[in-house]
């Protein structure tokens, strides 16, 4: 995990809450292990695509090369997504939230379009049908 | 937080890899601390409202009654959204990921329709310009 070497963060200390909330300054918000959340949506289509999450080396790294990078908690090291399928992400616009503890990435797949690892264009390609008793419900393909 | 009185989880067990990605089963994770990560979209905009957590409590009621329910971590119970405001999320459609670890839920805001405590419409206001050195970023209103 990042905890076990941390790297020096080339991000600003976190300031007050109204510092955070309307400053100009990015204070992001790493959790204890070091990472912080990112959404993917489709710059085009708006949907989400996948959901990730993000050390300060790849935070940084996408902020300055527009190219999504993530750290992968299962192989534990930097992973710049596409990497191996060429499905790299190409970032278009970038916001963080009122409390600077997560990411949300606009972006576009570059390669053959697809972001889940399972070859789906989205990771989100099961919906939940809503107002029955929870220990019934079926997944079904989502929608869209 | 819920670890400390875990209650009975009303999900199935976590299956096999194909069950988990290619099945039926809703078989959410949670992570340590009982929660899963929730993304919120405007379900007629398509943007990102907000992020926020779930226990299997608040997933539950989710999807039993069509509107958002959370876990808040900073007054450790459970958060119905909108319960003093009155901006209820109205949830048309919920969908989880390849890894079941993480849902997306597309909803309408009720009341004045502001989804983030700071009086916002999306908790996502501010954006980071892409392609300079991250220790220089100023944050900048978002586009949308």
């Amino acid at each position: 995990m990042p905890a076990d070497a941390p790297p020096a963060s080339p991000f600003s200390a976190r300031g007050s809450t109204a510092d955070i909330e309307h400053g100009s300054a990015f204070q992001p918000k790493f959790d204890a292990d070091g990472l912080i959340p990112a959404i993917v949506t489709d710059a085009a289509k708006g949907g989400v695509l996948m959901f990730a999450w993000m050390d300060a080396q790849a935070l940084a790294l996408t902020v300055e090369t527009g190219v999504g990078h993530f750290y992968s908690r299962s192989r534990r090291k930097l992973w710049k997504k596409g990497e191996e399928s060429g499905n790299v992400l190409r970032v278009s616009e970038l916001m963080t939230d009122c409390d600077q503890d997560v990411v949300w990435l606009k972006a576009q797949v570059e390669g053959d379009g697809v972001a889940c690892h399972t070859g789906a264009v989205s990771c989100f390609y099961r919906a939940l049908p809503l107002g029955g008793p929870v220990s019934s419900v079926r997944l079904v393909p989502a929608t869209d």
